[in-house]
């Protein structure tokens, strides 16, 4: 009933040992191979024991995404990134999810010191301090590449996007329109992407010599009713007539209390946010964003690891690809 | 270096063997001594052997998770509620997405069939109309529960929503509020819950003695362009005055078709659809959804898979727990 390796190699024509280390990912077939036996493989049905070509030490042929949620659309973009070049390589991607919790990441990442999975792809917690966990990755040798969110100290590739330039270019965006009192909403400054942006946008409030007094930072947390109520009294204290969002949750926080309040965007109050959310032309009013290429980040850090899974030694050397961000203007921030 | 279960039976004055069995997860060991070991382990940093312990036929501590898609913000939901539900309980999810493709839901299933994963939790593909790959999990006595899309012919647990009620209830809503030529945007009647969600639509229509030639349903599909298409014609030769959408991505077409078209929403055309976007009310304008309990049925869903799991024997009869969902009235469908 079940399909073996030796009729795989048959129905191919191809040596048992080819078709075998072929569905161990090995790097001694070539790819054109290893593409024919798996989808082959996949077409008659046939069922590999994972367990025991693990233990041998050989591959599982599971990639690990490890992001702090879904429900953000910059990570469920940069996963179907991920699986378009994962998939045609005949491996899985399984998705971990942190909810931006440190200590839920190191028992994520404890898994994975098994030979459970090949390699993986990373964007870290937000509340992240301590880094051993993936320090122990590194030392057991699981290729690990950073997306988005990367772990300064931890030498390995990363795929970023110009989160500096991008902070500069939404606040200077906003300044061209006429603001001339900022206010950004910053996340968790734990976080280096979020420390660029925010530095991004002080040094575009510097260059056009606004006040650094009525051009100020909140600093949002996790806690949505607490962004909501910290947000309404920025807005009615400071009177910020501009807003630049560090990520897509915090700037519809914004919309919302501008909506309750009854601010007009963009009359009263401009608004820019660092977004992949596929709807924003379709808010009220439409809303301008910092478009991330989710996709694109996806595509490139997932192709980063297959290669370093090609080689013997499978380490990654710490080069950063930066895709930069393109800014979409729409209503939200018109004059 | 490494913690031993010794250390972790020591620090908690519990039995060698009652902390071995907890970590697997037994049934003989009671939940709250399971929550306090794993409480513990986690806290100092216990790395298990998954492979050790599956290949003696134990448990691997992972619950899979597999939806077509998280860009979708029902699937992103209801992933919080279960991990809600399993995270207490020392489980690890693992999230594996089928793409709306049969053949890559074959190939994640079979990776299940080797002990990899305890338990499954699933919304099928809409592409499916095969099951053997089903029939397989239940065979090897892998519990599954089915939460939002169901596979009829699998005797299982399933976590539903009154979808055709809720169909019902929103043409109703439509065509009390003025419309008389409504448009129902379909997707793959494959899906029990598209096709119920329709026939609830058609009942309403029969029910309100509206001409079903002028009250139609449109096959929408996974092609974004296409849906586009169909819909703009749609709109331009039936003239409908109100809309159904099916699932959330058909009603946004439906929203961008509109913005394009210049057709004003509510005025010229209301719109309502099946939902949870957590920024329907930040849209232009704020749309009115059947909002499903996303959450809940995914907690839902957990507590019964995990119940299963406490016994010895982890069979699920066919029991179906429905949870309504709620419309909630904003302007789209306004009068």
């Amino acid at each position: 009933m079940s399909v073996t390796i030796k009729q795989i190699a048959a129905d191919l024509n191809l040596a048992i040992s080819t078709v075998s280390k072929a569905l161990r990912h090995s790097h001694e077939i070539s790819s054109e191979t290893r593409i024919r036996v798996f989808e082959h493989a996949s077409r008659v049905g046939y069922k590999p024991n994972p367990y025991a070509s693990s233990l041998k030490g050989k591959k599982s042929g599971n990639i690990a995404v490890v992001v702090p949620e879904v429900s953000d659309s910059f990570f469920s973009s940069a996963i179907d990134g991920i699986e378009e070049i994962t998939q045609e390589r005949g491996y899985h991607v399984i998705v971990y999810l942190s909810h931006e919790d440190i200590e839920r990441e190191k028992s994520i990442v404890r898994e994975f010191t098994n030979r459970r999975v090949d390699g993986v792809l990373m964007s870290v917690a937000a509340n992240g301090v301590s880094n051993e966990h993936l320090h122990d990755l590194i030392e057991q040798k699981i290729p690990v590449v950073f997306f988005d969110r990367t772990c300064e100290e931890i030498k390995t590739a990363s795929v970023l996007t110009n989160d500096f330039e991008s902070g500069y270019l939404a606040a200077k965006h906003l300044i061209e329109r006429g603001c001339r009192r900022l206010l950004f909403l910053s996340l968790d400054t734990n976080l280096a992407i979020i420390r660029k942006r925010m530095e991004g946008y002080l040094k575009a409030i510097s260059d056009h010599h606004l006040d650094t007094q009525f051009n100020t930072v909140l600093n949002c947390t996790q806690s949505e009713p607490g962004n909501l109520e910290s947000i309404r009294q920025a807005l009615t204290t400071l009177k910020p007539d501009g807003i630049v969002g560090s990520v897509e949750k915090v700037t519809m926080q914004a919309y919302t209390t501008c909506h309750e309040l009854g601010i007009r965007i963009p009359e009263e109050i401009k608004v820019i946010g660092f977004s992949h959310l596929p709807y924003a032309a379709l808010l009220n009013p439409p809303l301008s964003t910092i478009t991330q290429p989710a996709v694109e980040m996806g595509k490139t850090a997932a192709t980063i690891l297959l290669k370093a899974l090609d080689k013997r030694n499978a380490s990654l050397s710490g080069e950063t690809v930066i895709i930069d961000s393109v800014l979409a203007d729409r209503r939200s921030s018109a004059r």
